[in-house]
């Protein structure tokens, strides 16, 4: 769908600064940028990547069109070397990346990109935009999709999206978070995430009444009739019609959807109705403004449901729709030479990890169980054989030594000097490994409050790196 | 930006129901359906109606390509005379809409489609889509801005948003709503909103001293010069930094942004060194994790500042990013008669308003202040001279007689049989039309918390027509 050159879809500091260092001759110094998040949104334990993907297809059509530069010429701000130089862009850049459906945690560099500080820098906004969005909503996805405690959910979302792209790669993200298909056509046919839906209420209101509604649509859907019940009184009206139809019609697969009400109520009355009826293959959807408490809450209280159709809540990630990935240079090259470089805050969580870097996941060998994830310098490795010692970074008294794991480098190599090198996964293989990597993180990380820390702690090399450089600053 | 066809974007359900319509040989029944929302995000006191543009540009561009109809026809629920329908699909329908810019408020029909079912229907997923997200960023803009009382308000969020539409659309939006500009450069591009920015903590970084790197940056932009001075630390460094090459330089402007770090504290302190450097003209910029709230309390608490960046709150409109427009039928057409059709529901909010209609609202010749909104049946006109006794159609009791006013018909045609007859103002109109709608509302309606309700009647007619079908519904 959007093949469109999105160039220009960057912050305006990224063309002042590539004027900068194209001004001052540093245009092709090297340098590294991370990104890398600092919180997971809803204090949850773990968070999802995804949009590699997109990010690889908007690197690959990077290019400032005659039309870019005219407009860049009108702002009376840029010289015509400059204009010509980006005229003449070609992104030439290594990147590296997490791949899209991994759990992933604060602090690590879950993409890097090394290259002329011009182009480095300037890709930082559409990085963050598109990661930041997909990011976001697989790991809503998955939270509610754990709360539907095996039951299908639908995404169907797309009328309260935030615009075209936050339906489609919403839809995308909610997939690979372990969606079961969406509502969003466009998806399907791009992507292949299996797209269903049925009726409106105004189907049902077109009709004299519900009866012939309901009749006419398993005369034409035969194979899959799923009927919506709540038009005008669920459980006076609308179930008994359907069951009426559902006998006169007998469709293969049948199933009703409750969009409104009280959900544990009318699902339990319906149920008893579609038993009572001879219908216990009939299956009951809801889809009202859903989240993964209401579909927790709503479990636990016995409501009969056999799937979910989740809207507003999970396509807008309504209970915290940001994901604050951010983007900062983490080291420069002199003379061929590695120079890391670091932010400094006063908030201990805000300094960043200087240096270029990888993250390795430590697993246990016998319940291939991930123990932690260690940030590691690069070039370094981590003995398997033997024993590893792990330190929390910030408090380094907390020390366990791991004995019987193996340890697996996260990320891969995406782009080499401008060209992609990496081949994206299928989305039911994202998806697929996603849940993987799930099942091999501890249930007590993935509670919705007050989930278990999962520790990321860096290599004994880059914590002294990092502490001399605190230490040289303070002078 | 996005030119590329977005027909199949879509529920999969308008398709389901647009196959049934056409079985049932009822596709081309007229229909009407309007477009309304039922609360205002963040219980404010009102919304800004925004997006129509994008959504002519979409009903303009419907269209099924053979790429659509092969991936409809690998559904295998589709029969090929309906795959030949759609193939020769053209939007014939009428459309009425309230201008983008306007004041909103819940239960108004803001678009009404009236036309064929299988077409009015089958936009609805669009329409709300496009006009959901954009009427909520304007709205949550309309409130920052009015926050910021009087100080430029820049849209910085396009990292944040989710996904690219949602950093375009939603930059156009917040522009609407009142914002000065955006970072976002291809919305400049193409939009022709502002777009600015100057350096991120990497450009500061890259030197190696906040010296040279400010330094650097004045001679290359002498003309405005915005420097970051909180890379190392505000008050010890980056400003008494920033002061001298300012002092060096002498750029036509200059100013300072602060992205971290308390906010009333740093600017009072700022404001101060600037201030005794005979640097009165310098101005303070703030971006740091912004809203309505914060920019109302660091102001009260005398925080020294000339304008905001706003990112992540406002594009995401985080404190409550949905925008809950529905999109409902409300009359037939059967043998050149209007049947209205009303949706029942034990929510008394959730009934819907039956019949083809439009809004008046009401004005008070001597203030120019709007008096109250009252949605009226087709044909029916509010009488100038004299009395309007308007009533709550909630509380009938609650009675109010107007004299003196003038009353405006807010809907304008858009589409008439499928061809549009409106042209869209352009965005600077837009945005001063808002602004003057605004302030024809009254002060107490703008209020954050509680604001005072604005009222929105029915006609008589409309009133007594709608507790007709209820009482019948109940029969």
């Amino acid at each position: 769908m959007e093949k469109s050159n999105l160039t220009m879809l960057t912050d305006f500091y990224e063309i002042t600064m590539a004027n900068g260092y194209f001004c001052t001759d540093m245009a092709d110094n090297i340098a590294c940028f991370d990104m890398f998040f600092r919180r997971i949104p809803d204090d949850g334990g773990y968070a999802i990547m995804a949009g590699l993907e997109q990010v690889i297809e908007y690197l690959e059509n990077l290019e400032f069109t005659d039309e870019d530069i005219e407009y860049l010429r009108k702002q009376k701000m840029f010289s015509e070397d400059f204009l010509k130089y980006l005229s003449e862009f070609k992104f030439t850049c290594d990147v590296w990346a997490i791949p899209e459906g991994t759990p992933i945690f604060p602090g690590e560099p879950i993409l890097t990109v090394r290259g002329p500080v011009m182009q480095a820098q300037f890709v930082e906004t559409m990085i963050l935009l598109i990661v930041n969005h997909q990011s976001l909503i697989a790991t809503k996805a998955s939270r509610i999709v754990r709360a539907a405690a095996g039951r299908p959910v639908m995404e169907f979302g797309t009328r309260r999206a935030h615009g075209t792209a936050a339906a489609v790669y919403g839809a995308r993200a909610a997939y690979i978070g372990g969606c079961a298909g969406t509502a969003c056509t466009i998806s399907d046919r791009d992507f292949g995430i299996p797209a269903l839906g049925t009726m409106a209420h105004s189907w049902v209101q077109m009709y004299d009444d519900e009866y012939e509604a309901f009749k006419k649509y398993a005369e034409i859907y035969p194979t899959n009739c799923v009927l919506l019940v709540d038009t005008y009184n669920v459980l006076k009206s609308g179930v008994p019609t359907a069951i009426r139809v559902f006998k006169e019609m007998k469709p293969e697969k049948m199933g009703i959807r409750i969009d409104s009400g009280d959900i544990t109520y009318l699902t339990k009355q319906a149920r008893k109705m579609l038993d009572e009826a001879g219908l216990e293959d009939c299956s009951i959807v809801i889809s009202n403004s859903l989240d993964e408490y209401l579909i927790r809450d709503v479990i636990q209280e016995g409501a009969c449901i056999d799937s979910f159709g989740v809207g507003e809540r999970l396509i807008t990630a309504k209970s915290e729709p940001v994901f604050g990935g951010v983007y900062k240079l983490s080291a420069l090259e002199k003379d061929g030479k590695l120079i890391p470089k670091i932010k400094i805050s006063e908030n201990v969580e805000k300094i960043t990890n200087p240096g270029f870097k990888t993250v390795y996941r430590l697993f246990d060998r016998d319940s291939n169980r991930a123990l932690a994830d260690v940030i590691v310098l690069d070039g370094e490795t981590i003995p398997e054989d033997g024993e590893y010692e792990i330190f929390d970074p910030n408090a380094v008294w907390k020390r366990k030594k791991i004995t019987n794991f193996y340890a697996k480098n996260l990320r891969q190599q995406i782009f080499k000097e401008g060209k992609c090198i990496y081949k994206s996964p299928s989305i039911d293989e994202i998806k697929d490994y996603c849940r993987q990597q799930l099942d091999a993180m501890w249930d007590e990380m993935k509670r919705f409050e007050n989930p278990q820390n999962y520790y990321v702690d860096l290599s004994y090399d880059l914590w002294k790196l990092k502490h001399d450089m605190i230490a040289a600053s303070e002078k």
